[in-house]
């Protein structure tokens, strides 16, 4: 699948990849010439994504090794390509999951590159030129002008980086579904680097969050910390059964797999269970979906317009999510400890500062 | 709950009625006053439908013994209650699954009674006065006359009868998500009561239809009979892959258990998969639901408006079921040709012959 990026362009960037499926990262040297339509960013900060594991160890079956992930990129513009109409050399700027698509079809005429059919990730895909894209766990980047968001001057550098994809993963369903206005009752599931940035932009459109967990053990954080109004333990029938039918929908943000059967019985009559998270398959209570027009549906990212209308809002609003900042050797451990759900919510990699050459 | 109709009511009604789990029908005397805002029906027609066995069966788990099954309900008003204003005696009427709602929630103030928490279904159900609801396959019946669709004078009385259930089922989901257009390209799976009049609605409405069944062996009858546009059979996988990411929408109308996997990924990005059916649970791929914005909706027959919208739809657009006209002492053997998907594609009981009194 395409040539070494060594071999194939001048411009030499290095950053941290995984070789093989055991998912450890180690430093590497990968690179990519700016076109025209191109900017290249100093990378700056890089957030550190769940999926960014998932693909390390080739659990979703598409990873080409070796591989740099990373998209929850914010850097800085150090070249822009002749053609380039955005952008300047010193402008900063954002680069989330996507960095292609065919920008013919039905979805990307709507905005929704995110659910274009030939869309390229920012790691570990095909590029146009048939080089591998790989990520932000690196100095540089080269990418399309189109997929880059101008970073807004009042929000912070450092910890925004995860709203570039665990911002708009939840953003965009509040939006889509009507969840964005006050009186809404919104439930999220999964208090993580998702979740927590769900109840952050629900509670900013004024609804009413509840979180539903397995554990009481979040119940203080969520409460006091993030403001949500209601936490229902799921595995509590009482609580369960008192909240039946009372939520307009839900932001599910767990990959692992889980019931939904308690989830979609607080759903309201033409309520939705919106899954943000990547199990492989779950099992669907059917009678409760007829008897109300629910609807379970999928959720992913957002497009490139709509990931510049989150970034605004969330400078506006002053939405930050609550990360970790780490060094780029501290990567290997960070992901042990994100398995183990150890973070609140966020890691964060200080790429400028702590990435160093071999 | 509640007590018994013989013991409250003094209007005789005569039907067969099931009086255990075993499913089996014979001959019941219930009976039930007419109220103010009530009309009395003698019926004419009944439409047998699968779920009539599910809940003679009591695989729904809330049947109450004896049961008079049956709502796909023609017939002709006899007496009407003081305060009614929409019938008068001989008007031509017909009654589809619901006979009650709270009249006063959210759903029922948008013409959604069918999604009201407090419905009340046309048998075996707790009515408001205690007594126990009983359906079409009896001689008379008494409705509150907000739950009564007028009959148009060119639909035939007879073999009309299952639109009440069967054509409300499929033509409300084909409406509401947007299904009804030409251009727009609609998947029917399970070509039997509901598929066969989800097939004539769509194409009614100017849509592509594509029928989705696990056997070549209706091919011939879908396409020469019912108009249908393209025949996927979903076990050879050339022909499924080949049709991928090609419809707008899916009304899938199977009972039994079966692999929701194929079907989704026939979806075009943003497509519903919508299940009228009753399976207990199914299992959901996840990442094509996510990738595409997928959704999987429930959908349970129609609100009174929209029945009395798809009746006056059908007479005009001249949809008719095809059905097996049978006699009332012929319903045990219906059922069982039904659980073999032996009929074409609906019996319908003609009551005013073939009901004898014992």
């Amino acid at each position: 699948m395409g040539t070494s990026p060594e071999t194939e362009h001048p411009v030499k960037a290095f950053g941290w990849a995984a070789k093989d499926p055991s998912g450890i990262f180690s430093p590497f040297n990968g690179c990519r010439a700016t076109g025209e339509h191109d900017v290249q960013l100093k990378i700056l900060y890089c957030g550190v994504c769940h999926s960014d594991l998932h693909m390390a160890k080739n659990e979703l079956g598409f990873t080409q090794y070796p591989m740099v992930p990373g998209h929850e990129i914010v850097g800085v513009v150090t070249e822009a390509g002749s053609k380039v109409e955005k952008f300047k050399v010193g402008d900063k700027v954002g680069v989330g999951c996507l960095v292609g698509s065919c920008r013919q079809c039905d979805m990307c005429d709507k905005d929704l590159e995110n659910y274009c059919a030939k869309q390229i990730l920012t790691y570990s895909m095909p590029y146009y030129d048939g080089t591998i894209t790989q990520g932000g766990y690196s100095d540089i980047m080269v990418v399309d002008e189109h997929f880059v968001v101008r970073w807004p001057e009042n929000l912070p550098l450092d910890i925004g980086a995860p709203l570039l994809c665990a911002g708009i993963t939840t953003y965009s369903p509040l939006k889509h579904f009507g969840l964005d206005k006050p009186g809404v009752k919104v439930g999220v599931v999964g208090l993580g680097g998702l979740g927590h940035l769900a109840v952050k932009f629900a509670k900013a459109f004024g609804c009413t969050v509840t979180v539903i967990s397995t554990s009481v053990s979040k119940k203080k954080e969520a409460m006091e910390n993030l403001g949500v109004d209601e936490f229902l333990v799921s595995r509590d029938p009482e609580q369960m059964q008192a909240a039946t039918s009372t939520l307009d929908g839900i932001i599910d943000t767990v990959s692992a797999t889980h019931s939904l059967f308690p989830l979609v019985s607080l759903l309201k009559p033409e309520g939705k269970l919106i899954l943000v998270g990547l199990p492989q398959s779950l099992e669907v209570p059917i009678f409760p979906l007829l008897i109300g027009r629910r609807a379970i549906i999928g959720s992913a990212i957002g497009g490139l317009k709509e990931t510049q209308e989150m970034i605004d809002f969330a400078a506006e609003h002053k939405i930050l999510p609550d990360v970790e900042m780490i060094h780029m050797d501290y990567v290997n451990t960070a992901m042990e400890r994100i398995l183990k759900s150890d973070v609140k919510y966020r890691f964060v990699i200080d790429i400028a500062k702590t990435l160093k050459a071999e």
